[in-house]
């Protein structure tokens, strides 16, 4: 654990089968007009809507609906939310919903007050808001993306064929966010299991770079360890609440700066990812879990240590009478396997995508240079070839 | 990970050699009249006493000095620190030093605009504070006790022969806290070691209980490991920058409320260990030190899955052709001969028990209930004696 850094996360977590009911807490402390931000209906069905709605005029708050944030939320989407939070002069945004509907609301929340076009602003200029913030507030019913705990928001651009992220500030991290673990469990079997490889893959993106021994690897590493102990529990008995709570919980420390303070990171399995979602539309954690493989066979050269240690600290790999590098690609070879017991796409083509479509996204995908190798465009096609 | 319950530590850590810089920029948030904490004078052997005076005095702050915190603050100390800062109408306390320091300005916080006395308060009605808190910033110059993230606050009443720890919800927590591992280097071997084991003790004690499957236990596991493998680095060589700063880290997460999401926990150790302090105005960390292997060799065959669990997953203990109970029994000689190689103490005769202190020790420890075997006044005195 090297270089400077610092950590502040303030948002209050409330976990556990009766955390609904902290709403009535919370609510209080911010203003009377509220934009209850969710997306197609699912919440309706379930009852949830309900009874927030029931919470909330309790409260005496005004409400003002937000439905139809999609999977991967849109420019146009957000430009609309934020017209909608403006005529209505919105004191609070609630998120109910997955990483789409919270990564939204922050969208939303830096916007309100900003004459600058969004896109333009955060996800082409990447600045940072300069205006008054709206506090946002989430109720999360899938777990994976940790924007429960996070400044991120990932935005897609249809036309431009972009799906960007900004990760902001811990100003614009949530408030509040309500976690409980039986709202994730009305999702489809895909659903869980992409989000539980979007999460092993959040934990990955911050292991895999830098060389110095830092204590953060070993969070990783148990954070990593309790996702797959639990996803093989959850893929079997998707009603099991202790495994659907051990992997909510350790989605949000996946992604919530803890495992990154003090070193390196990559993100480039996400920035691919991302990219084959903008021409796709798929679902997140497919796109990540479609390009995991070829990609981290290409850079396990480069960083054989961290590699090695993957295999035997994670998958509890002997490394007797072995080379570093049979030790490594063992341990690659039980992340295929876990990955098949779950069922998540190894393939990009699977998810729509098309040999002619591969230049575009590898034009699409952002190069980071925090890993142990950075990629040439070239590489990225390759990397998208492989996975075809 | 059942049950329900909430997180929120929104104390802001600034990480690294140039961390102090940071001061800079938190001082102006807060009101002209600062109390400056610190303990027997080391600072001012360090330097690093004219380097805050002097960024206090370019933040345009009134100074007034508290120094003289003892290793084990006393209550007569906390009320000469309350009456200091009434009288000055101190608006900030900044406590620079080790846990002593940061317990004690949490405890002189919670008690300068309260009329009861606070040890009858807090730490034998164990009230919430019900009165304007005053806000704490630390300096940490010595890893081990946690208390810069968290609201913890360990008092003693000689007079009383009691050592308590009230701790204080998330508003008593430190606003912000500079962790500069370099500072942690001037302290002496001993003191090192001691921080190191109350490190580790503080995960067992949150590690030790509960049956559940729990993310909280792999995290613990992993903070354990971690600082296993760095002390045996500073034990050899105090100057090893990387070393001290994974130590410093894992302190702060060992004792922020995180590894105790969703469980229970023990506690019995340090309860035991601060009755044995209470006696003998001991080093904290010798005091948990001297009395774990007893303690724990007395409770295994009530946790033994834990017990295994902590032998293969923390030791590296192989499980093959063994019993539990040898696994279990190896597990805590690893921690033995770990325990050794530090130097800490075995032995609360050392640290100047005697035989007829037994009876009162074991009269003044607090026995809980959330480990693996809730213990008689007999069973503590049998643990205490082992330890003679």
């Amino acid at each position: 654990m090297l270089g400077n850094f610092s950590y502040h996360n303030p948002t209050k977590l409330y976990f556990g089968d009766q955390a609904l009911g902290y709403l009535n807490e919370e609510l209080p402390k911010y203003g009377e007009t509220v934009q209850l931000i969710y997306g197609g209906g699912s919440i309706k069905k379930s009852g949830l809507y309900d009874e927030i709605l029931a919470i909330l005029k309790q409260n005496g708050k005004t409400v003002v609906e937000d439905a139809g944030v999609m999977p991967n939320p849109t420019v146009e989407k957000l430009r609309e939310g934020v017209r909608l939070a403006r005529e209505n002069k919105v004191d609070f945004l609630l998120a109910v919903g997955g990483g789409s509907c919270c990564d939204y609301a922050k969208a939303v929340s830096v916007s309100v007050h900003c004459d600058d076009d969004p896109w333009d602003k955060y996800y082409i200029r990447f600045e940072e808001p300069d205006c008054e913030i709206v506090p946002v507030g989430c109720v999360l019913t899938m777990a994976g993306t940790g924007s429960e705990m996070n400044g991120g928001a990932v935005i897609t651009n249809h036309e431009q064929k972009l799906k960007i992220g900004h990760v902001f500030s811990d100003e614009v991290m949530p408030k509040f966010s309500i976690l409980n673990p039986k709202y994730t469990m009305t999702l489809p079997k895909r659903q869980m299991v992409a989000g539980i490889y979007d999460i092993f893959n959040h934990i990955c993106e911050q292991y895999f770079s830098g060389e110095d021994d830092n204590t953060s690897d070993y969070l990783a590493e148990a954070l990593m360890k309790s996702v797959v102990h639990s996803s093989l529990i959850a893929v079997k008995n998707p009603e099991d609440y202790e495994a659907r709570s051990n992997i909510m919980w350790t989605a949000t420390w996946a992604l919530n700066t803890l495992i990154s303070r003090g070193k390196s990171t990559d993100w480039m399995v996400h920035m691919i990812g991302q990219s084959v979602g903008a021409y796709t539309d798929a679902t997140h954690g497919m796109t990540l879990a479609a390009v995991s493989l070829p990609y981290y066979r290409m850079i396990m050269p480069y960083g054989l240590a961290k590699f090695k240690r993957f295999a035997t600290e994670v998958w509890g790999v002997s490394a007797d009478g072995k080379t570093d590098e049979q030790v490594a690609e063992e341990g690659l070879r039980a992340l295929e396997g876990w990955m098949k017991q779950l069922g998540v796409t190894l393939s990009i083509g699977e998810l729509g995508a098309t040999e002619e479509m591969l230049e575009g996204i590898a034009e699409g995908t952002i190069i980071l240079d925090g890993g142990y190798k950075t990629l040439t465009k070239e590489e990225v096609i390759q990397v998208l070839r492989e996975s075809l």
